[in-house]
């Protein structure tokens, strides 16, 4: 499918290199194009699961909050307490919307006591945190600030990372950063991603260094096999990475997600949230759960209007598969699923295309596969 | 340049009969696929200003406001009056924010008195009002209903449509709309559309008639010379209609992309953007303006970050270019580009890639190109 251009799908300060570096495919996210594949789907797999990747992901936007009400507005977004988060640490935090509904799944990161980002998911979190500040009269700063995140992802990324900026990265736990040089200017570097390969982000908020920083990368990786890679949709299933768009929309709740270790029901915090999801706690109805088939599924036909595919029973649609990858490590169809709980209740596993698949847990426990 | 699908980037009713018409490139809109390519860019641009074609604009969004505030919630969202606006008109009216710049520019319908239907170009409006409507408490449901719009547009619209409307589309005022009959389901259809051809917009919310309304469409027009069609980029910039993200955005204020007459300074409303537009109105530093250039520049080099084109002069830069295409018709490069007020009013015109154009206003004087 052929991708028209134009201003309106913003390109990044590491676009020509993502060009120089073959990029074959792309996709759309926060009206900003994202590379999706370089070598081949399965080159790309490989290499990323043994070298190190160079990707962009500056379609990861923040969201910046900015004065004396930030910490309230970004607990006001989400039903995750936010109350002991450190400083220069990340908190995987749905933010939901009064009815408990998903908007977004970000990683809120917390740069000083008045000034939090927002790393963004695909929906435009900044006109809910706009509208929320305007509405409640808060004294806080809403703007999407250019920053352009460049992940090192891979088993040789905490090298490559450190070769770059210093060996202190070595000890950085996981969601945790530092302020950390290139060539004069201080980055957010955290230990983070979209992999479970390992790595690091780097918040780049100089656009004059991207390619010089891209390039350094480049250089100093050469003996780790370090190339350009980017989000990968068969590594991230197989590691239960849930996309924003693809598993869960705004028409699902964080229970249903399988994301209730994400939220502080009983926490005495202002998350608008919070009321309708402690009503919904005690009534689910759906759930997504993983599947694996042991050949691919041939169902193109029962593709639905979404772009999900509808799961039909005796002619009846029961739930929807919403993401699937033939996973070239397990050598099996992987797929999460959206089904009814009293249906994963009643039955020991579900037929699809003639081939039978367990309920498996997100992430999938690998040793079942 | 591949763009690579997925759930996350949905598709349409349509999708099936636009893909069957021979749709060869796409663009994302709204989180939705767009087409913006069939036979090719002439021969599709030539048809529409002759003939009539149907447009999947199911991307064109609808952020459904309803309940005793609705009226409220949408008035303080635009500085444009909505107080006057009757039972089934649409009125233009950008969405700004506090600041007085601009989020999005859509068609604003009222459906009764507590129900209006804000018909969105690309940005996520709806989180917007969901902001609102929480912060200043309002009773209104905010939400984005099943409504996929498809246009029939070209100076043979009419006939087309009111073969399958009926007459009463004849004497529809331009951005009105009648409730109108298709097998037993009545949609909103408007004289509207994103071209100057004329034409109307279905508003279907019932999408197993998608494709019927496609098909009934396609055998009462053959003798029209009916075809798929899409927005076209040469057509609108001709025609000086502004696309939201390309040649606008939220860094921009309604004075500077020319949109004066789309708001009430003076009215006594609530809206939240007037008394930063108040401000903003006597302290203007740039504007957008037409360009016409006799040869298609070579600016390809001076792409920006952003993917516009910076205008450069002694070394500086003092402007950018936005949108800009071959006029098949006026056998001219035509641009739409933002530029300081002054420099506008210190000179003639401006030379870039060696090339001479005057200021024209948006849309252009067709008969000074």
């Amino acid at each position: 499918m052929q991708l028209s251009k134009s201003r309106r799908i913003r390109s990044t300060p590491y676009s020509r290199r993502v060009d120089q570096a073959g990029a074959k495919a792309f996709t759309v996210y926060n009206h900003m194009l994202l590379p999706t594949l370089f070598e081949s789907l399965e080159a790309d797999y490989w290499h990323l699961c043994e070298h190190v990747q160079v990707w962009d992901v500056s379609v990861e936007r923040q969201v910046e909050l900015r004065g004396p009400d930030a910490a309230r507005l970004a607990q006001l977004m989400t039903p995750r307490d936010l109350s002991k988060i450190d400083l220069l640490q990340g908190k995987y935090a749905p933010i939901c919307n009064a009815d408990g509904f998903i908007l977004n799944d970000p990683i809120v990161i917390k740069l000083a006591e008045d000034r939090f980002w927002i790393s963004i998911a695909d929906s435009d979190v900044k006109f809910f945190a706009a509208g929320l500040a305007q509405g409640y009269g808060l004294d806080v700063e809403v703007f999407e600030p250019d920053v352009f995140p460049l992940a090192v992802q891979g088993p040789k990324a905490e090298e490559l990372t450190a070769r770059i900026f210093g060996e202190s990265v070595r000890s950085t736990g996981f969601f945790r950063g530092e302020m950390l040089e290139f060539r004069g200017s201080k980055f957010y570097v955290a230990r983070s991603g979209w992999s479970k390969q390992g790595g690091f982000e780097i918040y780049l908020d100089n656009p004059g260094l991207a390619e010089p920083l891209w390039d350094a990368l480049f250089e100093a990786g050469e003996d780790l096999h370090v190339r350009a890679g980017c989000p990968h949709g068969v590594e991230r299933l197989e590691a239960g990475l849930l996309s924003y768009g693809n598993d869960m929309d705004e028409f699902d709740t964080p229970f249903e997600c399988g994301l209730d270790s994400y939220l502080n029901l009983n926490a005495e915090i202002e998350s608008l949230s919070l009321p309708a999801l402690r009503d919904k706690a005690n009534n689910r109805r759906r759930k997504l759960v993983g599947l694996a088939f042991s050949q691919a599924l041939d169902l193109a036909a029962n593709t639905n209007q979404v772009g999900g595919i509808d799961i039909i029973e005796n002619g009846r649609c029961i739930g929807e598969i919403r993401s699937q990858t033939w996973s070239y490590r397990f050598q099996k169809q992987l797929a999460f699923a959206m089904l009814p709980i009293d249906y994963i209740e009643q039955n020991s596993g579900i037929k699809i295309d003639g081939q039978h698949s367990d309920f498996h847990p997100i992430p999938f426990d690998t040793s079942q596969l």
